[in-house]
């Protein structure tokens, strides 16, 4: 058997599945109580109980001080940077290796992504080649970071937890303190991921959740900004829902503003979801056991597995092929989903695209070297509740 | 007894309920079936059989040859005005008399708004007075329609249905069409509205509709941009799909793009509710008639009624007060209000926000004077229907 089919095989022995997703969600508590709930009482809309309640269970469950809930991950992600104050104009360090809203969310600001390579052990920012990049390319000028080579400023750093597997986020606060970056966390893949007993997103100033439909958690599509900083949640809630001030019936509103509200019915399902997290990070990471069990003798093909002192969810189970097998990449994504197995490789390097190729960028070896050996296992939950029922 | 307390018995006739809502969906039908097939069968997020079904049914109900769903109406009249051609600078005509949504998509999109009085017939756009001021302020530059004062190009224009009343849009188009003006149809109030055999919204290059909670037919959180246009269908399902190329595996995107996407449990509601429209309209349509023979003695308090030749929604009943008694209606709105009859003033007018006021704006004594006598009234179709059921 050739490599592709070996791990074809290994797949089928994990999922005892024929035809399996790569991330699939599961309903088996109260979403549909909670969802009839809202249908019953005709509050499905943007002010609900369910609304409040996932707030207050995001913030409970992540240990932020507040939860601020909105229609999906970019959004909130742009509406984050905006709070922080980035500009028209400035730029933001994002990670080459990452989903496009990352980016996308900076563009939608009017600001520019800057594109920062990844470390080997995190698959997050490289922290360590990001200082000796910014000692090269930045420098004060009164207290703002500015980009020597292009005469911008560096605003903000958008650390993503790819997959769910933290970023070295106290070396990275610590070089952004350094510089006077603002920092958002990219938690849209790490909801139930934690450093020590501190959850990701809790680190910067703000950081961005999401419930897409493929996440740990969904809502169908939603997310969240989570801050302990009370005066950026307020403003956070006031620029997603139109900036109206409080009246029984006057429509006053004070700035320009988004409606980027998450419908109660969606928060519904949120908060049943929620009460589920715990047993799919454990279902999650009984599975990461078995792909590790599974793929042991497989040589050239190691499970990527959570660095010490932290917790992945294991959101994303992924396998990293030896540099020498870089080349059968393609084959064996073809070989594993014609077989019914889906697998996928990691995101296009996002200064690989047409939109963001001449953004400004630092040489990024490990995100290309990472990008040609990375492949996404099927991850859904239920392939080990399933199996244990 | 005074207007005040004679509005509010007049209400509390006609609504037969101590305490009733502005507006309230009604969930009567299939809500709860479609929903509890999403989550059963785990179709709850941004790709399912209710998004595709939606599209088709607001497609055939509109008579649009092309509907794509997306997360809400602001973001829709965004993507639609980027889709005609708007551009950062421009300027775009909208009602002084209008939700702030309208607005702020104009300035989402990096544009400015330009503020247009209202007609007493429509209570939308004054065709007639816009048209004299065009020939005032527009010049034609190589065919581009430029604002003389400003200097900008005046890209757009964006009527909008006010409470579900069309515009005069076969006057607008003419005009529009006379300077170069692309048409957007803020149709966020008037599914189920129509000019002779056309729905609103299918007279421009395109329209948005708004499933928001208040709404005829809600999605939770929902709109859809109509259109005949087949190219700018295309491109706004790209657009709002963060523009990723089909591929079994591979994520690549070809230009900046937006998380819009409607979930499958919002677009499941939808299609739901859409069954029930007709039932809507005519309940809605049947209360008018009823507030109608209750307000016919009270003087100085006039209905609001469709103009002739077009059939309106009815989505919020109007009130218009006479002139003279302007200065009763915060009395009117507190006493209604106290009474448990929720009433409503229409909205701030929008050149008057603290955003907005120095935005260009042509004189606008119409919608000022309209703005201090406009009423709307409790027009749940529940209220019909409770009655007669």
């Amino acid at each position: 058997m050739d490599l592709a089919e070996i791990i074809t095989e290994r797949l089928r022995r994990v999922t005892a599945t024929v035809k399996v997703a790569l991330h699939e969600p599961s309903f088996r508590g109260n979403e549909l109580a909670y969802v009839k709930e809202c249908i019953d009482t005709g509050w499905v809309s943007s002010v609900g109980s369910y609304v409040d309640r996932f707030e207050r269970d995001l913030a409970a469950y992540t240990g932020a001080r507040h939860a601020v809930v909105v229609s999906n991950g970019t959004s909130g992600l742009q509406v984050a940077l905006e709070l922080v104050g980035v500009k028209p104009g400035d730029e933001v360090l994002v990670p080459a290796l990452s989903f496009v809203a990352t980016a996308n969310a900076v563009s939608h600001c009017g600001a520019h992504p800057h594109f920062v390579d990844s470390d080997r052990e995190t698959l997050g920012i490289g922290v360590g080649a990001l200082s000796e990049y910014l000692a090269q390319i930045a420098e004060s000028r009164g207290g703002v970071c500015i980009n020597k080579r292009t005469g911008r400023r560096i605003a903000a750093v958008v650390p993503m937890h790819t997959f769910g597997h933290p970023v070295d986020m106290p070396a990275l606060l610590q070089l952004a303190a350094r510089h006077g970056i603002d920092v958002v966390e990219d938690a849209a893949e790490s909801l139930g991921s934690w450093i020590g007993d501190r959850h990701t997103g809790t680190f910067g100033r703000c950081g961005v959740l999401s419930f897409n439909g493929n996440k740990i958690v969904t809502t169908g599509g939603g997310g969240a900004i989570i801050t302990n900083d009370a005066a950026l949640a307020k403003r956070a809630k006031h620029l997603t829902t139109t900036a109206k001030l409080p009246h029984p019936w006057a429509f006053f509103h004070d700035q320009v503003a988004y409606n980027y509200r998450m419908p109660n019915l969606n928060a519904a399902l949120g908060c049943a979801q929620l009460e589920q997290l715990d047993g799919f990070v454990r279902a999650k990471r009984e599975l990461t056991q078995r792909y590790l069990a599974a793929f042991r003798d497989v040589p050239g093909a190691t499970l990527f597995v959570e660095r010490s002192g932290t917790r992945a969810n294991y959101w994303l189970q992924t396998l990293v092929l030896d540099p020498a097998l870089a080349g059968q990449r393609d084959a064996i994504l073809a070989a594993t989903n014609s077989a019914g197995q889906m697998t996928r490789p990691v995101w296009e390097l996002l200064n690989t695209l047409p939109m963001y190729g001449t953004c400004a960028a630092m040489k990024i070896p490990v995100a290309q070297d990472l990008a040609r050996r990375i492949i996404n296992l099927p991850s859904s939950p239920q392939l080990v509740q399933e199996t244990t029922a």
